[in-house]
């Protein structure tokens, strides 16, 4: 099986296929193109109107609307789009990948796309993937060509991930300024629950009772500064693809939530109580954990 | 009673005094010395260290550690410590204020501060305050000269303040670029319950679940990125400052407290039970509510 061979193309040799172009796959292309770092950078997205706006800005150097367009002869697709909209697009361009293509995805839970990526045919290669940053204004008109740098991209092998596949994901990774970590999907899972999840949930309980607030007294919107911009900030994210992860991710984030939530019953006990001392031990505690993460 | 004719100064024409050099209470020093705005800005610390920074940098013409030499002859005296210690504070510089003489505060909670202004010896008159701005990062050394621009700075006038006092510290405000809002006290707590206690304590509540998480698998610290960085931002606030705020404003808090957890139940039933179009319609509302307030 002759084709077996171009397995071990570098990335400076591969026709690569970014699927979906909003905030992170169209930020993926941008850097690929300005750093040359691949023969050529092909982008697809359901909208003709991005599909334009990618081609002229120069984003990629073919873009179309057409999955089956995109996909013909890549050496390396790209999955960017929703985790559920991932799940689909694999069943629908599996049977038109070349053997040898490797498949990797961007999506925010990775045990689901991992079971979907394993479903691919026979001699297509596969990683999954999970860059670690974002914003929370989303779409091809928020993306940035240095959105990766510094941050850690997860990347999930499978049982048929083979050391070339992997080799090429780490190289795509490494050449955006991004570090490669290499976790289990079920362990990314649990871990995201809590750091990504979790906040994106607790923004919009805090967004919601401030709203509960300002239906009688509106003068809060005034008042809101910092403090409430910063913790509230991701409740602005899509709420689609948050939707896709939070239905792929149900289990974590519930125990995740479990666990949040006996940590604020802890603070109210205390407070109702007026104990002091104990407060003060809770919120040093977290005072002196988050102070040191954030020196790292 | 020849003194009160001096009430009805304005800002250019007084001794002002500053009583506190952490963040609040030197970068107003800083910019009231940078705009020349008033005859004499004096700052007033308890250690040694920031005297002699404060002095040295320019912050104030004059500094000390003693409160009694730092209000000698003040026409303004602002009050820009932790709550409980302003109202420690007010009960110790109360006798040593020349009648006439306008003092304020920049404290977080206002009703405990307004009660404590409510006691000041006859003669002496008084403003609450409090500029809705800050960072985590508190102390001298993180003050800058700008902190205020574009601030909202609740003013909360008591049954004594007159017209004259309310005036001059309404051109205090303006003069560093705020806003002046003015609220009763206890309105005034109720509405930063909600939008500066309760995300403080529910980022300290986020920071726990997180560690717990890192107890058992520390890479999660790894891969926290943005949304956990501002979600949990605050709770790297310091600790004391915030206990003072949360035992003078307990009974507002804990209402907050109530009413988000309400809210975090109400996703963790939806999530549990599977309805993705209950949980579409509460992370759409809360979507459309914090994407609003950020346009504005």
């Amino acid at each position: 099986m002759a084709w077996f061979i171009t397995m071990s193309k570098t990335l400076q040799e591969c026709h690569v296929t970014v699927i979906g172009l909003g905030l992170m796959g169209a930020s993926l292309c941008m850097d690929l193109m300005q750093k040359g770092a691949c023969r050529e950078v092909r982008g697809v997205a359901r909208s003709a109107r991005i599909v334009l706006d990618a081609f002229h800005s120069g984003a990629v150097e073919l873009a179309t609307n057409d999955p089956h367009t995109g996909v013909l002869g890549a050496d390396l697709v790209i999955l960017a789009t929703p985790v559920r909209t991932i799940i689909d697009l694999l069943q629908e361009i599996g049977p038109l990948l070349w053997p040898g293509t490797v498949v990797m995805d961007m999506g925010s839970t990775k045990q689901t796309i991992c079971d979907a990526l394993d479903q691919l045919p026979e001699g297509i290669q596969a990683v999954g993937g999970h860059p670690m940053t974002g914003k929370e204004t989303a779409g091809f008109t928020a993306a940035e060509p240095d959105l990766y740098r510094g941050a850690t991209w997860v990347l999930s092998p499978i049982a048929r991930t083979s050391p070339e596949a992997l080799a090429l994901a780490t190289e795509l990774v490494e050449v955006v300024g991004a570090r490669p970590v290499v976790l289990a999907p079920e362990r990314h899972d649990r871990l995201v629950a809590g750091i990504s999840h979790l906040p994106y949930l607790l923004a919009s309980a805090l967004v919601d009772a401030v709203c509960d607030v300002g239906e009688s007294d509106p003068v809060i919107w005034d008042l809101a500064a910092g403090g409430f911009r910063d913790t509230s900030r991701v409740a602005a994210s899509d709420t689609q693809m948050f939707l896709d992860i939070l239905m792929t991710n149900r289990g974590a984030v519930l125990e995740q939530l479990g666990s949040f939530s006996r940590h604020v019953e802890e603070l109210t006990a205390l407070l109702d109580n007026g104990d002091e001392d104990g407060l003060a031990e809770v919120l040093e505690r977290s005072q002196v954990a988050r102070s040191g993460w954030e020196r790292e």
